[in-house]
């Protein structure tokens, strides 16, 4: 099976696995694995932040710095195309009293600040409206096609938040994924955020994880609600090990992920039946099928014949590239995709 | 003072002063204020439900209904211009650990059944998304200008939300204005809806309250989390008893009310300056300046001049017609108006 | 019917309807209801507190105090007995994230420092542990039999959350029965905590509303808080003429009230089958029957009689008095309770 | 370092760690780690019940099950010296809008079911009380000195809950321990409960996890959950993989455990100073100094000498025998206690 659903399909390497086996290992409630210890510390420099913490998942790293954010009652911005609005359950309603209020993200991935602003009320002395506390920005930007946000654009959002006193969240899932792209250290992006999260177990290859990292003051308040969600893990030493390995190695496979893209993306624009952009920034290809064709029966035909890829909103393909994705398998892909456009005609018309 | 930025400013009428010394009262937290009782049982004939009970607000009535509505976790999906979602706090994250999904509000006040749709995801059993479980609609629709959603419209609303097996609630705050413009008894309107919550402090001039209306056990439910947040009331019947006379008066008061409206509406098209559309619904006027004019300026100065309206978004003045507004009124108000537009031109640009 | 069950029952008297009639009115969630405003500055002058606002319920006012002080996830101390714990349906938890912690009621209605101390953890940086923010409370105490907490207990309490760092809300729903009784204003009660909340529609006899009194800074969190619960009421004038009214005459009222307590409980010492603590420290009393009489029957006959008391925990009878009982019901309350008690006999055993 | 804190500190064997190099990994997200399907299958199993699923921590499967098992706004009733209540920082407050109502834990671990059955209102109609949902026991008890839950008491008390129409959750983080110490499956005790969480990572040495089992609905609802607090974890199989070993293997480990834990009492009670209930029922060892010595300074000179210790409520020392525990440490254990006693005089009065 190809698997280009997502890279956190991704396997750890025979390394990681080494590392394993060799972390030293201790009660990371109590503070006392060494290994997360040095994950933890790694992955803060590596930002430019003064401290980070390992957590279980993506989603309750961006649950928990929301949390620790916004005070109950108040607003979190969020792109309307964002993982966070749409793929985290509304965790931050749930667990925190923390009210959504989608931004329109545009076609290359940012908010516009003149939408981030008809969020505050004229008033916001007047107790009808709750008010915005954090805006969380995504960087690259998934569902819109792996876009990464301009460092520009970043300062002046940055800036911009000052000025309304809120925080800035980047969720920085694939945030290696735009350093190396923009050939640029991490920390160049981190800095416009006050705090960050990126996960260890997409392209990264790790098996587990993410990295939240902020102050040490945000850092710790994110321990304790880390606690509370039942995110704190015993010899978490044995998710941090590979985490470490992930963050040595990793320029070499996300460079490598973003090539293998951009070639995939290049044979797809060859198949009369594919509408693509091609502009690949990252390691994420999205794609149409011709208005004849129906997706459903097209995923449903690759996935008969040994490929997984998945519709990401009505019409809309995506395919992701990582480590266990060799130049044979993208040969491959694309003889599935070939055998499979004919068979996937529209039998009357579909409403949606 | 000419106060037009709302109908909640109307005042109660002589006969509701007198009826709340007339009233009988009891202890309405044990269910023993026969005046609340009355209200309650005549609020739920005149909309054709079940069961009806007295709120202290209209805020309370729309959060107790989504809240006995949704289960924890799951989404309300809410008109982006609604007043559930705009004005009242986010109180159903709060308190509830729901999650709001605004849905685009079209320019006559309805939410496309092909947009709510898009708040479903295609797989339900996939945990990453928080499911649906409750629509809220708002009518007349206030941000858009008092629209009336038309009744074909509503009943195939209703049906759709059938099929989506989930419920769907009316915030019919003005409903009896609706019916009034429509001639038809408010149940017929009220009857493509699980529930219903309508004001009787705005057009209808009683002083407090707001009825929420369903079946025997949706108003159960709703009772039980009145008293959790605060809203059960000892001797309601001194709210319930101008609430009466509302319910038996108000024809007259609003279709007067509709009346002013429109001749407010008349008198403002005459003016160059301003730019309005003159189809006028309800009780309500929403215009604009030409450009070269400042909203705020011009609101300043007809406070200064005795006249209070609203800028209800960017750009955007509304002026709600009420009992307590004569015809002379509305010729002062021309006036004031007329007067202050000269004293209004922009200096400069503005940026937004 | 002789309504002995609560003082909620208590009617409104003509001066307070009449005051209803002539009152001032305006919308009070625009803040421009002088009632309302006149009402609350006369509240924060009688309990010394830089500001007031009128709340449609004591358990609101309870509510909206807790979330203003407690942090989401940070806990609020309360008497396992208290009203806050036991009546109000666990608000705070709902709509706050707040966690109660019941900590023991002594039988003369304190909490003892020693008790309140444990609920601090060893080790305040350790995220196992929920951290105290705020201790409740209530004085006089309900469920212990009306009691009023010495000042100088309440001194040395206030201090001791000033060396915790945690604040101090008192649920005054009764505190100028206290302050009646101990004949010292109510300023010298309020003085020893960060916020009160009191009751209109108790003894008071107004017909609805409570009262929370603070800081400025507080009861403008307060007033954000209620908005958002739903208890922002427009012409709230007609709730806050007869609280001025009630707090203008109330002196008088109390101390009947509480000399009706000691007449009844005089009375009832004297029936062999009652068993009454004869301290009475305001307007309740509190007794039982021997154990060879059924409490639910006893209850079920008095109410065939015409009167009407309540069992607050098994076995434990209360009668509260109010403006509404005349030397006359008291009398006949005896008479009725003599009749009812020899219908009451135990049939068999009961286990509880 | 002896380290006897807790046996969350017991490090994975060979076997396991051997067990992640080789185990076959997936994407649990999408539920597609087959080595996770493994051990949550065996966990079933084991526990007799229809599904089991994969959780971070306890502290998560304890709250998961919660959610699942309690509407908002509902009661969980729990053991005043319960883990859920104390060391999970409320999270059931927090994420869900629980109410925790504690009852008083015997001196054996048990809840009286006439104490639980003072938490549930004398009129279950009245919207003033909160209503439980939900029944919460520990099986062995910690904090009460590891105690296990007579059989008889546990099939009672399910049916009590079946009666008053609540869930029943068993904290069976160390059941296994109950299991081999009562020498009968895990399932005889677990069928007395609807849901059962269990630690992978105490004395069964896995270095991360608990399971929850029930009904294969419940567990949808827990997977459901899981997503929203951020439980979901990639390749899983790491974490999965050393379960399945610790299930496999256990019965020896802990039956040591157990001998290991009545050794070191029985020397305890050897020493003079030392108070110890000599009845060891698993793998946990409960004791206190005579009052002329200070806990505190007892354990930092332990500390110093090489042995780590904890105090689980004032002057309560627990010490928890585990797999990384020879029986030379216990003889090094005593030695240092023994040292460490004379110099832990009081000096003048402690006053707690």
């Amino acid at each position: 099976m190809i698997e280009l659903r997502s890279d956190t399909f991704s396997l750890p390497s025979v390394d990681m696995l080494n590392s394993i086996s060799k972390a030293i290992l201790g009660d990371d409630v109590y503070g006392l694995d060494l290994t997360v210890k040095e994950l933890e510390k790694k992955a803060a420099n590596m930002l430019g932040k003064e401290a980070a913490i390992l957590m279980p998942s993506g989603t309750m790293a961006n649950l928990a710095s929301i949390l620790a954010h916004c005070p109950r009652g108040s607003k979190v911005l969020v792109g309307d195309k964002s993982d966070i609005y749409i793929y985290e359950a509304g965790g931050a309603s749930v667990c925190g009293g923390v009210i959504y209020e989608p931004i329109k993200t545009e076609a290359d991935g940012i908010l516009k600040i003149s939408n981030v602003e008809k969020a505050f009320p004229i008033d916001i002395h007047d107790p009808q409206f709750a008010l915005p506390s954090l805006l969380c920005i995504e960087n690259p930007s998934n569902r819109t096609g792996g876009n990464i946000l301009p460092l520009g654009y970043l300062e002046e959002l940055f800036y911009y938040t000052r000025e309304k006193e809120i925080a800035l969240h980047m969720d920085g899932a694939r945030i290696f994924n735009a350093a190396i792209a923009l050939q640029i250290p991490a920390d160049r992006i981190a800095m416009y955020a006050d705090s960050v999260q990126f996960c260890l177990s997409k392209g990264l290859s790790a098996p587990i994880g993410s990295i939240v990292a902020g102050t040490e003051q945000f850092i710790n308040k994110v321990r304790r609600i880390r606690k509370m969600l039942g995110g704190g893990m015993r010899q978490a030493g044995i998710i941090a090990a590979p985490g470490i390995v992930a963050l040595d190695n990793m320029a070499q496979t996300l460079k490598k992920d973003h090539t293998k893209a951009k070639n995939l993306a290049r044979y797809l624009s060859l198949i009369d039946e594919i509408e693509i952009n091609a502009s690949i920034e990252i390691n994420m290809v999205f794609f149409t099928l011709k208005p004849e064709y129906s997706t459903d029966k097209f995923i449903t035909t690759c996935a008969m014949f040994g490929l997984n890829i998945d519709e990401l909103e009505p019409g809309v393909i995506r395919a992701v590239l990582h480590r266990n994705i060799s130049d044979e398998d993208i040969l491959d892909t694309i003889e599935i995709i070939k055998r499979a456009i004919p068979l996937s005609k529209q039998e009357g018309r579909i409403y949606r």
